[in-house]
């Protein structure tokens, strides 16, 4: 990508709740002098949505929509990247894809900015911007990773419904609705009720009893870490809050930490805020995490489960932000300062 | 205890969640014939509830009220337990306590009926019923336990709102009300916005960083297991849920125990259901399980982190009912049948 007076950028599923956050934080950042095409399915094109005082209308995305594009955003699912990301890439665009469609590819740079922006040089074009849980965990756990290497871990998330798109969030607002005027909840979105309810994240179960959910937040966590065999266990179960994911986390440690040092080691760590307020029972909540760039990191404690150093911790982080759109954001921006 | 045509039954905060709930259970259930005299503090004094056809008076709670009572549920908080339970064992009723004050005496049973009702055994008036958390997990893992030898467990919660009582039931409903209706949140049960939102258990964090929750949860774990060694790590968290907790669990095992071979155990366990349709997706809800006098288990798997044979498994159940109310009559109905 050469240097430019003004980028083009390109963002297909502007219509979507990661496309339209993209957008947002285009506007609301001091992101390079550019231009936006807004792209989406032929059922959403036509569109009308706002930037800079102007009204975009979403194009159509087809193979020919990225001639003179210079960084295309993709959120719109791995099988929409998997059809167009090759023609893109093509026409000479670096693509930034929110989606797992090339993830896992060894070749594919899976970056969170502030954890493994070394993993941008040499691209070929391609980075992927990791699931929303991974995104959040290794922002937390890389810092204290340096400091006493990881070498178990084990995690439940807390998933909002934005992870599932602006139609789930638009669901559980609806179903709750419906409930408070003692209806019975009518499932459309998910597969079961969200509203007032939990359940345990709605990808397929594989043969190893593990979810698709599970296993990108296990295998992007090791790829992003550069962790490859570290032993993690994941549990993702989705709940009734609107836009933040949170997770319990407890790690092994090769050396010992203490919880003051831990806690000295985040506050200092990019993209990281201390929540951790013992006094006044105030930890990270997705309710104060939402809408804030930084992942919030609390309950911090000892705890040798595994028989060697560790610490258990609790993380809430918008997922909408730093698990999607702010994370492939700031990729473009490390890309165009390193130009 | 002597045998009766009629028992005289006691319970003390009858005006609460649990306590309303107790005296559900007693009605619907075949439980033996039985007077009910129902108490609470002079504020809720004269209220009337119906049972089996009758309305009921709530009388004021006094050192006086245990006279010709042959068993008597306390339910109305620790500190309340501390100031009557010595008065209703010194006029010769059996007491079954629902809160902390007693649990971890050692010459208190700590009791589950389907697990441990062995432990009532030469019992000395005071019978504890534990934390709802650890009578939801000890159900799901004692016959686990039994099976191959659980050596550690890792748990985060999924806790409702009815486990801080009946008002921060109706706090989660007003509190989502007003959030729909674009009005802000405003906590008084809870410590924190609970509508949309989650948070760690608001009981005073310790000098070893768990809460009170936590450490109830641990303790009480272990002594109705009988496991007073086994390094547990719990983290809980409350969630915007009505009625019933969740529990995301990872255990650790002396001996191999196939997937298979759990969900068999787990299936002709009292007290479980097995929830675990792996095609089908559909894993336990805390809304499917409440109601429940079954605690439902699923989302098995092998899980290998602590570097031994081991499971990862998702439960939820119904805590006023197995949690307290039919966990406290079901100990009643045990030592009324070995009369």
């Amino acid at each position: 990508m050469r240097h430019k007076s003004a980028y083009r950028i390109g963002i297909v599923g502007a219509t979507g709740a990661v496309g339209r956050e993209i957008l947002s934080v285009i506007e609301r950042r001091n992101f390079p002098e550019c231009y936006v095409k807004l792209m989406a399915s032929s059922r959403s094109a036509g569109t009308m949505i706002p930037f800079k005082g102007l009204s975009l209308r979403v194009q159509e995305v087809t193979a020919l929509s990225f001639d003179d594009l210079d960084i295309v955003f993709f959120s719109a699912g791995a099988s929409r990247s998997r059809e167009f990301v090759p023609a893109a890439l093509e026409a000479g665009a670096v693509v930034i894809d929110n989606s797992s469609a090339f993830r896992m590819e060894p070749d594919v740079p899976l970056v969170v900015p502030s954890v493994n922006d070394h993993a941008l040089t040499n691209h070929r074009g391609l980075i992927a911007n990791p699931n929303c849980c991974a995104a959040i965990l290794v922002t937390a756990l890389a810092p204290l990773h340096r400091e006493a290497q990881i070498n178990r871990i084990v995690i439940s998330t807390y998933q909002s419904a934005s992870g599932a798109g602006a139609q789930a969030m638009v669901e559980l607002e609806d179903q709750t609705r419906a409930v408070l005027a003692g209806e019975a909840p009518v499932p459309k979105v998910f597969p079961h009720p969200i509203a007032f309810n939990l359940f345990s994240h709605n990808t397929p179960v594989g043969p190893d009893g593990l979810n698709e959910e599970e296993r990108k937040l296990i295998q992007e966590t090791r790829k992003i870490l550069e962790l490859a065999d570290v032993p993690i266990s994941a549990t993702c179960i989705r709940v009734p809050v609107m836009r933040a994911h949170s997770e319990s986390v407890t790690i092994g440690l090769q050396k010992p930490l203490s919880v003051e040092r831990a806690r000295q080691t985040l506050a200092s760590a990019p993209g990281v805020k201390v929540v951790d307020d013992v006094e006044k029972n105030h930890f990270p909540m997705p309710l104060e995490a939402s809408g804030d760039l930084d992942i919030h990191v609390g309950r911090l404690r000892e705890d040798n489960i595994f028989g060697t150093p560790g610490l258990s911790l609790f993380i809430s982080g918008d997922q909408l932000l730093r698990g999607a759109a702010w994370n492939a954001v700031e990729i473009a921006e490390k890309l165009i300062s390193r130009n």
